[in-house]
């Protein structure tokens, strides 16, 4: 048996290279060889302990785009009954379904309630800043087709997968609607790409950083607003002027902190959605008027953990537009598996929009 | 012309009897001869000035069953298209529509942008504290069958109707599902009412007031919690117990307490529905877990004001169960206009279930 | 290794009863013993050749109550999640999904592209008539509570599962919509049963036999109109009268024959929805007005094969109404393992409500 | 009084140049100076007598844009509640709604019960092929911001309405859904358009006529099939080349002839939904199977009578979109009130993509 790296988490801020043993893929499973493994937000927070106690060791990366080293051997196709062979490009979920819980079966939603996050390092691993990812069964992977590049995959990561997730919670996304979408990371620019896609109206993003909110109109947004410039007042009455005074009709919550949810149910108008993607990070509770939600008739809707159809959208939608978004520029750093550190650096000094793990480096 | 009675608010707490003209019908419009005209809890907030400044002198009053004086001349069928003539039953809503606003035209939606819940008292209006109601054009009225007994058309009132608009703003109730219900005046009894029709699971009651719990079983309750036996924690524990681990499927805020709200949202189960009645007159704000919402995939649906169609349900509704739900007896007191302020302190003491003016005392 | 009988359809109309091997459970399914395999109204068809080749030799039977006999070593509990252990008394949803075609993961739906519905009857076998059924890895099983009664269960068989999705799949049922069901075999009595649980207003069934229709009455329906005695014109006027002039709100098709396409298309109301459950056996085409739909605002909805979860609220529905409907009187016949031609007979004549294998005979 | 002209079918292929009296708008309604009034394939339909026997005389024209020439007394906005004057540019909804029928306030719902397609010749009128249209009470118009051509609105006339209706009523067009269109006149056409703007994926239209196939790909087909050049077993199968093994997530029929409707029936996908906006008119039946519906678990939507809304989006949509889509290019013809025989028969040679009554000529 061969060995390969893993960038592994051993304790809290402690990343080591390993090798390890390169398994043989399950029968219903696949062996993926990463080409690029995407560093996502949410694993600075793990790193650092911030997220919970975690089940060191343990390899890091849920993002992650690959070619198919070898297929078990009782499978022929992906997760959509698309063929692949050895050296396909895929496109991964990184959360195998039981499909035996209460929440897989009966409501036909995820989160799986037996959902794992992560393996033991020395175990087969399906962690992607790694040499090779080894998909157990029930990872949902989807085939990627031959004119996608990685780096536009990989670019919003499991961010786009989520943004989709949020709009069909909601009912879905109507030609011309105007949108509010607060935070401009990998979550709001998601959000504005679907939404501009999609033929939104008004498309309005809320940052404080001036380069992420520069992003947000290169992938379509029509308005931003700074905030650093404003105050809430400020912001409903600029947002109003754009919409109308009914308002807008569906604000998005990618800030993940807790004051964007107050000023969420304020922003949305008479009737809107408001559709909370970041919060679930965001411990601790803020206050807010319940009656707002009544005498506006606004819904919310809370959404998180996509399913495996969104990352196989996720890999329809880039391939189309990969050409008029300029998608696989917004992949601005990366690094190599021994580096894994310092991309988790990057990552928080707020200077990156998309940062990725590179094996080959 | 002739004069008839109407209980007038001239300022707050300062209730009068007046003589006022009785109208001829507009062309559009009916004169209805009052039969009973429901009290209602925030009529109480109404006459001590808790709901906002009145253009006083307000006829009160804004639920209501009565039987045609006399139509309007270019009319002869109801607002479901039902022929009508003078001395039918009627059941009517509140506001009238303008149907030429942004709400009413393009949103579909009430509350109109141009609502107006009350007319000087010395003009026809339609305040229902009185001996007749002038419906203008706009104000939807429906025919009641025959058999119905006004009273059980009155015992649950406006709460009624606005049950069943939040019950379809959140996407119906399905045969089984588990509903938890936070409150059991008039808003929470018609829920309780709406979810035993329909057919609902577990129908699980919380409130303080064991008579209201007691009559919240009789109307199709399967067990109630008692808000003064019970800490929030041990409610949870005790309601899980009873849907089973995911929770419930719908939490219903009938309360129309603040409080109601983060327990609420503690409440409801895993991609369950969370619908907001009662929390339109609660000012003030609450500390919530937004991310609560997204890790339960939770759906939040404020909803108020309904419309016409709900009215129109309420009374297809009460002809089909009045023999089998005990609605008539909810109507514990009576009172002529001129005991107008006598039922509104008779609200305030909690003990009565529904206080009705009627006309005829 | 033990061997146990199973009913095997060795070729078109010849059933004979054999010895098979009672095979291990796979590590993620179960083993379980036969209590009652429900004879359908498609087994009918499979064993005549009508429904097409079959790979003989087969194991008849894709309806089942049972009891665990024994679980693979690698799961503890059903598809809901609920802990189960030998003994235990299940019910089964009668295809395994594969979890990995297009249908499966990106559209959320069934059929899955990878149904299967038979297998060979010298293997592990899934056939219910037989002493043991061999539920293989994705066949949905669910726990059924103690006090339920097996023929309650088996009363409607896969019907009722198919009733609840056509219902789900058309949005729901609201209280007090009106409902016609063109039909009183299995699928149009389980529509009767969840219409009437779910609090429908006129519940009218159509059908040419009397004994059918009074079971229909007993289920709940709140009229029955007669093939034999009405022409399609006076059929229609009759369920107008009793709807409405906006006519029927939802139309189910549980008819099987060609025939009901277009009256249900001339029934349904305006804005109207119309389920067609019973027309997938109905080879051929039927002439139709297809201006109908648009004049009228028709959704029509076809819906077949059931996803577990409609068969886990078919456990839910029968332990919540056994009670208060007469669910298990409507198994009017049991036939042993070695009379499965017998039952076929029998299916085939009318006379029957419903009939059950019973391995105890 | 000052009078003006208008086009007057006094019978079957008998138009009339009329000097009728130009009426006060009524106290809620509003007299508009038509700019343009549309020629819609409907109207030939009502000029030969196809569409059933009118109430002659008749004002034509269903279609209109134009300038308020005066506002009714009570009235300040339009149907959104914008602000209006004299001398802006308005956009309307040809039928009045009653506010008091079934449909209207139960069903919430078009086509009113009470709905009115024309006023004689010599009363009052909305007819557009006129100078001025006098629109009544109840009959919905729209500001259009001060940029858009009214070639641009006039461009598909009533047919975008029907199809944003159509959309809509099946529950919305996702970002990257695969839609097929039926035929390219108005309506199929304005399918394309939504459909694009929405950002479907394939959208894949089939007629007989190049020019009309080269006029979809404008507006933004990805792909176009020839009727006279194919079989409907070849089209089936290139149309699956395209989408997919699962087919088409929609299918919009606009080719209002009767052979379309099986067509679509084979043609929509698995789980798919097909949209029903031209066969209004088309009278008889043909034969489908509609086993195909529950094999394919398939959603059919009926769908006319736009709502007023779909008029406002209508205006909202041409308002984004002229600047980067052909609009008003389509109008390809222009003709005078007098010249309105004529306009009706460059109709009826399908020269024309769209023709307009032009009444400055």
């Amino acid at each position: 048996m061969s060995t390969a790296r893993a960038a592994v988490l051993v304790g809290p801020n402690n990343i080591e290279t390993w090798e390890v043993n390169v398994p043989e893929p399950a029968p219903t499973g696949v062996l993926v060889r990463v080409v690029v493994g995407g560093v996502c937000g949410s694993d600075a927070h793990i790193v650092t302990g911030d997220a919970g106690v975690m089940p060191f060791p343990i390899v890091l990366g849920h993002e992650g785009v690959g070619r198919i080293e070898k297929l078990g051997v009782d499978i022929t196709t992906d997760y959509a009954g698309v063929p692949v062979e050895a050296g396909d490009v895929v496109y991964w979920a990184p959360i195998a379904l039981c499909h035996r819980c209460y929440s897989c079966t009966i409501l036909d939603n995820t989160p799986c309630e037996n959902s794992r996050f992560f393996e033991k390092a020395d175990l087969p691993n399906w962690g992607s800043y790694a040499d090779f990812a080894w998909l157990p069964p029930g990872m949902a992977f989807f085939r990627v087709p031959n004119h996608v590049e990685p780096e536009a995959l990989a670019a919003l990561g499991c961010a786009l997968p989520t943004a989709l997730r949020g709009f069909e919670q909601a009912g879905g996304l109507r030609y011309n609607q105007s949108v509010v979408i607060q935070g401009a990371g990998p979550v709001g620019l998601s959000a504005v790409l679907v939404a501009s896609l999609s033929g939104a109206g008004e498309i309005i993003v809320i940052d404080g950083n001036e380069k992420r909110l520069e992003t947000a109109r290169g992938l379509g947004a029509t308005a931003t607003v700074s905030l650093t410039e404003s105050s809430a007042e400020q912001r409903i009455e600029d947002i109003y002027a754009l919409t109308g005074p009914s308002g807008p009709d569906v604000v998005v919550e990618a800030a993940g902190i807790l004051d964007a949810f107050p000023e969420g149910i304020d922003l949305v108008g008479q009737h809107g959605r408001y559709i909370v993607l970041g919060l679930w990070g965001a411990m601790g509770t803020i206050p807010v008027s319940p009656r707002l939600l009544t005498t506006k008739n606004v819904q919310i809707n809370g959404a998180t953990f996509p399913k495996p159809k969104h990352y196989y959208s996720t890999v329809q939608l880039v391939a189309r537009c990969q050409d008029t978004v300029p998608l696989s520029s917004l992949v601005t750093h990366r690094f190599s598996i021994d580096d894994a550190g310092a991309a988790l650096d990057a990552i928080r000094t707020g200077t990156v929009i998309k940062a990725v793990i590179d094996p080959s480096l």
